[in-house]
């Protein structure tokens, strides 16, 4: 079914979205963003009036609790964007915030944030992984295959890096810190070891990277290292490895954060349509 | 650190099991059971007392609410068995009954349930899996290389059977009802259908397994399958197969039940050793 | 293209073979078998003269150099079969005796022995490994998963055998003569051993496979394997293990020879076809 | 046991060479290049004679048939070095030319060529492939999870690399020439083409790599590929692809020669540290 979807906002991931969901024959019309041949709407009124789905970009909003939209002149509030809402609309954005969620829900309207939903986040973990391996690649004179690989952490992300690691011919350690989290690190076939007991077992390791989002790699464990180590952190602000540390202990160290849009863009982009369109299948009362 | 056991009562699973734990060394007393050259405890009060944990048998009781022992003469109450308990135990067994547990709590002896362990069912579903994969090797006259397989359900036993029968070149389809399990069948590059969802799926499978506990394959979708297919269902009772239509329809049907103790008894009881060990350590108070 | 097949001798598998071709949609006779519905040359001679490819049994011949037909009453000499051929016509069989194939070149008969056939090999591969794996899991009290597996020679067979266990969770090693395999074993990940040197090394495994073609398990080898250990031998004749010492020595052993046959005959019968349509396709002067 | 070995010429690799080799325990001499804290021989002479093994750099001579020594002012032709030779030594070096290994021959003087090994380029394969792969991932905004890749020709990188594609979750497909090579690629389970009849498949890909060493990708089928496909050569001088017809057209080329110095220069210095051990192992007189 074709449908008419608004993106405002947000940066060249909109754009590139707005262009996708044209490619699947969708009637796309954008505002505050250029995406080529594509209409702009000539208010945000308009924008948000006429659309099934409103795609807000990621973050919402930004300083101020305005409208995230930078290529823009001129400053709209939440409020001006959601009061331009007419119903069986379906809002969806990346971190929304609390009272913009409250605001919606007090005016019934669908506002979906996909950040928080667990298949993003999912799939998201694939590009992730790829992008931390490529990282590892690109860091270091030696091949994958044979590396001794610690993933710290067997959340999304780490499942999938550990796989990709082993696929690859390292010998991976995975450290957990729950019974069931080792169960399944056994069953998969790689070395477990305890998130809280690493002390001792660092020597041997010539790529960590970390996924759990805590501080585990203090400086008396990134002292353990081989210098050669390289250390990837891939845990959102504050990080889980003591920088500073790192940086005085001479060790190779990365702090990766929003790899799929980084490395693997058009995934990434890809990622959010598919959601989008997942959300729209469950909450779309148009449809 | 060596330790003080106490089996008792159920089958050869926990003769086995008696015999592996005096193998690493441990102090091991049986009774109800035979256990080649174990010393057999006099009583049962014999039995309890003198340990520090006392492995009851899967399930815990028979009918009546009794110790299940069938190589006993005598019967004996749960009241009786943790009668004899004494501070500072670990009484560990398989599908406790509740009156059990609470009977338990209240005199404040600790008694661990295994089968409601997370880890325990993720150790079980490599030998699960296993034994599945055995099953169809067996029941089909073709490869699982270039099979087309369907996995319905993606818990623990469908997550490693898919992974199984995608290494051996199977091609892979999986159902499952959450967009959470959707994104992870993708992730892991296998076909994704919805569980409920599936008519008109069916008539290109060679193989299919149930894992999800709930009736699926009922007759309508039986009548699509191929007559050469195999099903296999691994739910628990009453299983997820309409097992009289698959019956009367003329299709390969197993209902495969406690894979782990049939298809690979040593391993099943080394998950259970293992499983022993790790409820010691978190909850034993003598260590 | 459709084509005119005659099937002629041989026991089940030619039986199989022929009602797959027919199904393919080519018009199919048989010649002392049973297919069914297939139709009947009246005479070896009607069954030669009218078809485009005959497929000869395997072996082609049996004690005497004579047709290998059990289910006839008659008996045919190989001159007799090959006397009945007209020009662009294309002959395949198993294992054809060195007589027979220089007696269809002195005539400019084109025949062809499958078995000789690299690509039939590697395709059987897959069966083989397959079956060895089901014998594997049928004979020991363990998972796969977990075990200490060693492969003996590193052929076609032994290739695909150690991927599978390796898929399935097994710790492989390989063992072989040659350098380059030394380094293939290395490069797919396993721990290499070298067959000349197996003294010492083999206490520690759980299942033993030999692929090669030669006799390696010899008694003073067989004697250090622990006693719960799974011999399996895919050697043909003579084999490459010791079997008196094996039996003496109590090991639980399997001398297993065409697996794809016995295991998988639905997938053999197909391989075979497969390599009936590529033998045509390079010698077929019809096409 | 610990060797006297003189690492000759060069240039970074032979470097990182010679600190392998005493990181081994070996005692090493170099001369035309520098190591670190190795000593330097006083003279070719010297460091010829004194040296059980010696080796010479990778291509053994420059234009002129000199020895490859650039960061000497001196020149020596390879008689000279052979003329220092003494008796049960091993020389070994890569791309020796023909009448050098003529010169060694007429000599007695044992001169092993590495290039020319079979299980040098085995273990190559490894890095070459994990090179082009980190060379796909850096040139595509899209991950390698879901690419429709195509490798061409199934030689050793090619086999690697088809195998770490698919690893990775690509769609591979293996085009090759030989009946062999079909049947391997099938029982590896991708999809396989021939590489003879490439006409009208490659609309489809997101990748192509080709390691066949021999033109294929011409102008008629570089057309057809899609404008955003990355087209990787692997193959030595000439390559296999028209880099006029790939730039004219505008697609995304990249030769990529030398991989495994380039991508992992570690890794490649201890493939080539560990040949040179397999080689003295054979050949080794002293040893």
């Amino acid at each position: 079914m074709k449908l008419r979807f608004s993106v405002i906002g947000g940066d060249g991931r909109q754009e590139k979205l707005a262009r996708m969901l044209a490619e699947d024959g969708h009637s796309v019309t954008v505002f505050g963003i250029d995406a080529g041949r594509l209409p702009k709407a000539p208010s945000l009124g308009e924008a948000v009036r006429d659309a099934q789905c409103i795609v807000l970009p990621i973050p919402v909003t930004r300083e101020g609790g305005l409208l995230n939209a930078p290529r823009l002149q001129e400053v709209y509030t939440m409020e001006e964007v959601l009061g331009f809402a007419t119903p069986r609309q379906v809002f969806v954005g990346g971190k929304v915030p609390q009272d913009v969620a409250l605001l919606a829900d007090k005016n019934d309207i669908t506002l979906v944030d996909y950040v928080e939903r667990e298949d993003f986040s999912v799939r998201n973990a694939v590009p992730s992984a790829e992008g931390a391996l490529q990282l590892a690649m690109e860091n270091t004179d030696r091949t994958v295959f044979g590396s001794r690989a610690l993933v710290i952490g067997y959340g999304r992300i780490g499942r999938v890096l550990a796989r990709l690691l082993a696929a690859l011919g390292a010998r991976v350690s995975v450290s957990a810190r729950k019974q069931e989290d080792f169960a399944w690190i056994e069953a998969e076939g790689y070395r477990q070891l305890d998130t809280r007991k690493l002390e001792g077992k660092l020597p041997e390791f010539d790529m960590v990277f970390n996924t759990a989002p805590a501080m585990v790699l203090n400086e008396k464990l990134l002292e353990e290292l081989p210098p050669a180590c390289l250390v990837i952190d891939l845990a959102s602000a504050p990080g889980g490895v003591d920088r500073d540390a790192a940086q005085t202990l001479g060790l190779k160290f990365l702090w990766a954060l929003g790899l799929p849009g980084k490395m693997a863009p058009h995934s990434a982009s890809a990622i959010l349509r598919d959601t989008v369109y997942h959300i729209i299948r469950e909450k779309g009362v148009f449809l």
